[in-house]
C-alpha cells in the first residue's frame, strides 16, 4: 500500500479503469490539458524512448503507458511531485516502464546528452512570471503555472535538443501564445507538423493549443478537426467523453 | 450597359442583391476564399483608406463597399483582370468609392509610400511556383494561382509597407502555410492578432486559414471560432449560408 499524505487522495484515470493516480487539491491535479496532450501526440509504439518534461504527479507518463510499451521517464522540479509522481508509478505497479526523475528540464539535455528521444512531451506552465505580489500564493501551483523557474524557451530549447533528429516533440499550451510558440520551434530545428485546437463550446475563442513538431522535420502544418469541449447545454460533448472515459 | 468579353457573364454577388459582378469561367470567377475573407477583416467605417492587392475582377473591393463608405482600392497585375474589374465597378454604380490600379503589388510601396492605408487585404496565390510543364496551362489562372509574380514574402512585404502603425493587413490562405506566414508577419513588423480557421466539414482538417495582423501590434493571438463550409448532407452550413446569403 503507498503512502498518502495531507490531503492527497487515489482517483481513478478516467477511462483507464485500471490505472489510479494519487492526486492533492492543494498541490497538484492533473488537468483536462494533461488528458489532451496524452490524448492528442504521436506515441512510439514498440521501439525507442519517451521523456515528459513539467510531468507534475506524472499522469501524463500514465497515460502514455496504455498506448505504447517503451520506456518512459518523467522529471519533476518540484520534490513533492517528484514524490508523487514516485508513488504512482508503483501504486499501478509500472516500475518496469516508468521512471521519474527529481531535477531542472534545462539540466536533462546535458544530463542525457542531445538527440536520445523518440518523443518529448510537454505541459509547460503557461503564464509569464507575475509580480511577486500577484503570483499564486501557493508555491506548488505558481511553480506549475507560472515561468518561474523556465521560461517558454527554455522548455522548447530542451525539448528540441533532448529529441532526435526526425523525432516529435509535443506541447500543450494556450492559444494567445501561438506565434511564440511557432517562432521559437522554427528559431530550435523544431518544424511544427501538426496542430489541433480545443474550444470550450460552439461560438467561443479557442482556448487550449496541442502542437507537435519534428526536430529537423520538412514544412507543412497540418491543422487537425477542433474538438470542443462542452455543448450548448454545458455537458461534455461525445468527443471529449471519448477521450476521457473511452468509448 | 457594360461590355462582356468572351464567356464573361454578370453574376449577383451573393448576399449583395442590389451587387452584381462581371466574372468568366475561363479567366477569373471569385472564390469562396474571397467571400470569407470580406466576412472575416476588420474594416475601417467611416475614416481612412483601404487597399486590397491581387484584387482579381475586383471582388473584394466590391463586398468591403458593403461595410465600409472610405476609399478602397485594388491593385491587379494582370491587365485582363484589371479591365474586368473597371466595369464591376462602373456596372455597380460605385466610381466615387472604389477605384482599380493596374499594377505589380511589390510596386505599390513606392508608388503610394510606406504607411499610406488603415487596412490592406490579400487574397494571393496560395502556391509555390511549380515546374513549367506542370504549370496550369491557362496563363490566367496559373498567375492568379501560383507564385509566379509575387513570393509569399513580396506580398507580406508590401502589405506591411503599405499599412500604417496600428493598420491591419488581413489574408487567407491554406493552412499548411500557417508556419511561414507567422513567420514572415514577424519578420515584417506585422503582429498576428486574429486568425480563423475554415474546416471543409465535421471531422476534416482545416482547409482555408483567415489571419489578421496589426502593424507594430503587440503580441496575443486571438483564435475565433471555427466555420464549417458543408453539413456530414453536403449541404451549406447555417453559418455559410448567413455568410454568403445574408440572414
Amino acid at each position: 500500500m503507498v503512502q498518502l499524505y495531507g490531503d492527497e487522495r487515489i482517483d481513478y484515470l478516467l477511462a483507464e479503469e485500471n490505472m489510479r493516480i494519487i492526486q492533492s487539491p492543494s498541490v497538484f491535479a492533473f488537468s483536462l490539458d494533461a488528458v489532451l496532450l496524452a490524448d492528442f501526440t504521436y506515441v512510439p509504439k514498440t521501439r525507442g524512448k519517451i521523456l515528459d518534461l513539467c510531468t507534475g504527479n506524472g499522469v501524463i507518463p500514465l497515460f502514455l503507458s496504455r498506448r505504447s510499451s517503451v520506456p518512459i521517464t518523467g522529471v519533476e522540479l518540484q520534490e513533492r511531485l517528484y514524490d508523487m509522481a514516485l508513488r504512482n508509478v508503483e501504486l499501478n505497479g509500472l516500475e518496469d516502464q516508468l521512471s521519474m526523475i527529481h531535477g531542472d528540464l534545462k539540466d536533462m539535455p546535458a544530463y542525457y546528452g542531445n538527440r536520445k528521444f523518440d518523443l518529448v512531451t510537454c505541459n509547460p506552465p503557461y503564464f509569464p512570471t507575475p509580480k511577486s505580489d500577484e503570483q499564486n500564493l501557493n508555491e506548488h501551483f505558481a511553480i506549475a503555472r507560472h515561468e518561474i523557474y523556465c521560461s517558454l524557451e527554455d522548455v522548447i530549447e530542451s525539448c528540441s535538443r533532448l529529441a532526435k533528429s526526425g523525432g516529435k516533440v509535443s506541447m500543450v499550451h494556450r492559444p494567445d501564445r501561438l506565434v511564440e510558440i511557432i517562432e521559437l520551434f522554427k528559431k530550435h530545428k523544431l518544424e511544427p507538423k501538426r496542430m489541433r485546437l480545443v474550444y470550450p463550446k460552439e461560438g467561443k475563442e479557442a482556448n487550449i493549443l496541442l502542437i507537435e513538431g519534428t526536430r529537423d522535420g520538412k514544412p507543412g502544418l497540418t491543422i487537425l478537426p477542433p474538438l470542443y469541449a462542452l455543448t450548448n447545454e454545458n455537458e461534455y460533448t461525445p468527443e471529449l467523453k471519448e477521450i476521457l472515459y473511452g468509448k
